[in-house]
């Protein structure tokens, strides 16, 4: 059997070569479409800093800039093609350059790599995204906290290794949701600093003879600095973009248990929220059922972010400081990550706002078993028993804790975060200062 | 600032439907074009299990049989196609058959559901591509075994720690990634056993009331057994799947070791082997550099493995039995594995194939420190020392090793699997019977 | 502030080294506990080697043997320690043999390195304990078996998206997850074969110039063959690893989803089985509850297994071939993963021979929205609807579907793996033939 | 064959449930020796919150109190014994209050649980190694930085695709660790925002009917400020370990990517650092090999830390919100991934401290090739070329490279970031600000 590589006797080196060519491109002429405006950012300010030393003429200068411009157009209008040949954005737009302008399009790239390029780019990207991914968590805990706001005073049990154990609320089972979506967002500083850095001017990781002003560009770009030592550039990339997906699968974690719980509490056995017939789809074997699937995709997409943090992970493990061509292949899963957590917090979105609770049975859910606690708190109170006494009590005579209210109960738990005092005005002021 | 998912006054309950849709559908229009034929197979045995119970008389088996094979040959020539509204290809073959032969189209979708017929296709394929991907292996084994027999005699450091510690041979270097793909691939039965089952038959995950023939489909499918219990099927989804992929990425982390080595033994400071141009690339910034880009994205392409493993990790840990919607997302890790795994071997076998040892440079590296262990042994064999000693005696006079000739000593190591004697007419014998 | 690791004037180099060493030693000294067995069978084949080749005379072989037995019987009675300043079991064994025989004791080292002598011991462990994990998984799987087929006509809802969607049993629930366990434990060829190779006579990665009989040495040993080529040796280290801790966490991802549903199928929501009170903890704060921990704790206890195998991935990722000190490291995940896997597999039988479904809770959910399905398809047997329109006819008439018996139901489930035929006569076939 | 966990005939209830407890206890009786300060903390401000609101009188505060701080002293003696029976520290805690105060010992167990209690403590705890991990990693960037200051000028070259590319510095090439380190501290907010938070008073998850100042109990804990909602604190736990450890991985793959460095840049084959013996180790079968021991466990050492990090990933997802005992599973892999992170940066120093430069050999590194790409600067500053065109030129005349001096040129690198221009300086008020 000849190998598919084996050259054979028609075959020429050039096939091989081909081959090569078509495994390393990758489909980095793809996924480089949606990056082309950062590109075009980061060699405007490029052009601008070789102009500031002199390897641009001002007259070079505008040309390039609006040259640039027009590509951004061209992209904005879809009509700014990256062929497979062109292997990526950089070429492409950099052969459009030098249609435009002759060999002026070529001297763009002196005093850079496609390395500070590329990653300039990803990092412009991230930081934009942070923004837009901050803003879209920041509603979906505001639509949480909406729906627990409606409905804080709806008695619900609260669940301890999976049984009814004492009495919760709805506002306090949602405004957790709420809560704990805006702590990740509030500790989104973290990766926005790592983010925040100018890779410009790093070249391939060495920098150049070229006494290009980082610091300007860094601030051209709106990032905070420049990456200092260009040699960090290369050895921030993956590391970088791991801690980047490892913040956004923090998100679609939380949107993951919250997913859970829903899935669960729509069912027959604990029926308290009607999941809207907008979100559900029927089966096509079992007439009548009313399946979660919009939930169920939002659990099961969380598995995506922690496949492309793993893959990130692999990738830059045990090797050496230096570019390696294996840091191409971290773009992929930044982007795909990037996609799929704004898809999945908009599916949350859709999620909360097509979900109401039931409020009869919730009710009837709160039965006595779970005053079992209070019961024995007010031992102690009333008694002066110690909690571990008064407990014992309960587990004997169960029937002291049958015909309690829930409503009544609920008036009793005042502490700040309890059933009856959930705290969502709190909350409502830290997702405001967001 | 309004929400996306809110509805507006204008917005009607379809336009969430639709959101949800979207986000329901997902991908699987596109990823099921792989997965055509497969489900065609899967139809046509279910096809004939309903006529052997006499819901298909013999003349609308013969109808569907042959409408599934017309469909099938548009698939080969392109010409099927599976749009977004169709969802997946099982909505739009069935569509197809009702166009073609009105009601009785529908009937092929009596005592099954879409649970079983999705996992009957992917086990389908996924037991397709087990062999494709050994004989792939098989190959990749063969060309390294190819080029260790070519040049075994040809002295090379052995290295541990990173650094050059004891006398190797080419042979041996390469036998040992040619003996661990066969490995590899010899070990093959265990994921074989698991996907080599057939879930046709158990609907939903238990079963139906027409009294299917699960074990003649089976058999007509190719498949050694039914999966016993219809509830196994939805359970070893996902399951199954993963260890599907951590077998590929068994293979591909082999890859990963052995791009490691040829960067590394490619280089000016380990000149030992020669990549041809056709598999090396150039630096925009740096002329004359050669760089092993294929061997890197090589290296790189494991962690795509690995993520997609992760992915699967996570998706159905914790949950319960039954079929849940997250495990729709158990076939994009599935399919793309596959397809990344084979580019993968298909970029080792290119490498491979296209480098070749340097012997000179080779031989110049096997520097007298390397026969400090040979020395040692020496004064074991003939001066009755004990290794210790011997190893003491060295470290105390270096001067001892100058002057020894590689190819001297390679000629003292005799045993099986030493520099001397690498075993690659047994690796050769393991191979062929591969 | 002083570094803790700077040179103080005082701090003499020798402070530096003993920090090294320290940080190098790790806990070596205490893991290698649980194998010196193995390490004393390689070396008592090694010496048996060395006397075929001359290097020990037949009385010095006898010695040596009989020495490294005196020394299997300390360690069997808690008696053969080793120290931290030992580092490891080799280490330990050597000083204790040449206590005992002086000179004698160090020859036993020529002709090897710790490299082969630990590699060799590690593959012992890993082939004797996949031999027990999988009797223990036999066990596990035969234990779920006898209740499944001692309740296999019970009546027990079946479960879709979370949801009660159609009739199953007790059997077949039980029965998928003794299937998923066969089918893991009949899948262990795989893993076998790559554990079964002899590393002995590898030495550092490059055999030795003596002329070691590597496959008599391995037959005494046991094992299959050797690893062939040398370097295969140090370049399997962690990736069999990987794949055998990938074959244990197969095993323990069956007893999460396992437990997953019992914790859920005893709850008060779902109360179908029964959980023995030994099996179940009370709560400090809710008096009555019965806490379901041993399952949880089965069903967490699988995580560890994930990061054990995730750290294997990383560990030799991207690294070049030849013995690398991380792969020390490989040693403690291995360890620990068939310990945690054992405990897991014992709490699972712990957890099925304690509990008992609970047969009007389980008559009481078999209510009749789970018979929409079955009404569906009698409407297609009987009217000769497509499945599709009788699905439709149903979700207009629900009433049709009410005052079904699940009993009744169950005889009409003929088919191999359907709730009534469960298929248990063959898994025990299978069982029996493990 | 018996089945281990079969009860026989003489077995009683009482040895499963001893096999139940043994599984559930786990190791916490050990790794709780730990925790043992925090969880004083908690229960002492735990203490006057219930003295606060009338359940404790204010001398039996100070009973407690000043119990609690003997309980506290004994363990700093080393005398403080949680033994197995006693499960976890919680309850040897309040067993030992029992005995020094009779009931009132057991009063302190009111208006809370073992869950926000244990929470509380390992909330304190890993807001406390947050500082000492900064810490050290401040000193370790400071060590290294050190080294970069105190050998700036060396040219060293610099690699890209694991090649030599360009002209380098040792201070650009230390530069970039230390600079990446001060990142990692620098973005710290993010973990320690997430960890600062007060879960006392939340309970089991749903708070208790006593009027609890939360507010308080954070504040005189030294947290910002309370998890609202209850809830919360048991969502949280796991998900905020997660990222918690994470962010010590972030630390670790610094370290990781260091020891890859030092590991390539102290071999023979790259003769650039020259290691202390104190930091390498022999070879037991390569007499005179110096082996990096130090930086390749070191190197390894990151793999532990994605193991725990992956294992709590696994732990939590998919599941329902509310306590289960699976995230008692949490505590193990944050307290390891913690003293792994500590003794990884300490030998980070160790390895930093004992290495110095070979200002020969690195002279002798930078040979004429890789100032290839300066000299195609050159022609286009100098003669107008395009960037594109000069490399093309430069390819054509390799001999217009030699004889360029590595000192001259750096000189010639004057842009912050480049050889010449590491920009140390300002990394060095960075790290003063930390």
């Amino acid at each position: 059997m000849p190998k598919l590589w084996q050259k054979s006797n028609t075959e020429t080196e050039t096939s091989t070569s081909k081959k090569a060519e078509a495994f390393t491109v990758g489909n980095d002429y793809i996924l480089d479409q949606e990056l082309v405006p950062y590109d075009i950012q980061g060699s405007t300010a490029h052009a601008k800093a070789l102009n500031k030393i002199g390897i641009l003429t001002d007259k070079e200068l505008e040309k390039l800039t609006s040259a640039l411009h027009e590509i951004l157009e061209d992209w904005k209008n879809n009509e700014f093609e990256i062929r497979i040949e062109d292997e990526d954005m950089h070429t492409a737009i950099e052969l459009s350059l030098v249609k435009k302008l002759g060999d002026l399009g070529k001297k763009i790239h002196t005093a850079r790599s496609r390395n500070d390029q590329v990653l300039t780019a990803v990092r412009l990207y991230e930081k934009k995204q942070l923004k837009e991914i901050k803003s879209l968590t920041r509603k979906v805990a505001g639509s949480i906290l909406d729906f627990a706001e409606a409905h804080q005073g709806i008695p619900m049990p609260g669940f301890t290794h999976t049984r009814k154990a004492m009495l919760s609320s709805v506002g306090l089972w949602a405004g957790a949701f709420a809560e704990i979506l805006i702590l990740q967002a509030e500790s989104s500083g973290g990766i926005e600093a790592l983010v925040d850095k100018s890779p410009l001017g790093s070249a391939a990781g060495f920098g150049t003879s070229f006494d290009i002003d980082r610091e300007q560009e860094a601030e051209d770009l709106g990032f905070s600095e420049p990456l200092i030592c260009s040699t960090t550039a290369q050895l921030s990339r993956g590391w970088t973009e791991l801690q980047f997906v490892q913040y956004l699968s923090g998100v679609t974690s939380v949107l993951n248990r919250f997913a859970s719980d829903v899935i669960q509490f729509s069912s027959s056995a604990y029926p308290y929220f009607d999941l809207d017939t907008s979100v559900c789809t029927g089966s096509s074997i079992m007439p009548q059922k009313k399946n979660p699937d919009v939930a169920e995709l939002l659990r099961g997409g969380h598995s995506e972010l922690v496949g492309f943090a793993s893959s990130l992970q692999i990738l830059t493990t045990n090797l050496g400081s230096g570019y390696h061509r294996d840091l191409q292949l971290s773009k992929e899963p930044v982007l795909k990550a990037v996609n799929k957590t704004k898809q999945l917090l908009e599916a949350a979105g859709l999620l909360i706002t097509n979900m109401e609770p039931i409020k009869e049975n919730l009710a009837e859910a709160c039965s006595s078993e779970i005053f079992a606690a209070e019961a024995a708190y007010d031992l102690v109170k009333e008694k002066g028993m110690t909690f571990r006494e008064a407990y014992r009590h309960i587990g004997d005579h169960p029937e002291e804790v049958e015909n309690i209210s829930a409503e009544e109960i609920l008036k009793k738990y005042t502490h700040l975060g309890s059933p009856g005092n959930a705290g969502l005005e709190k909350l409502r002021e830290r997702l405001e200062r967001l």
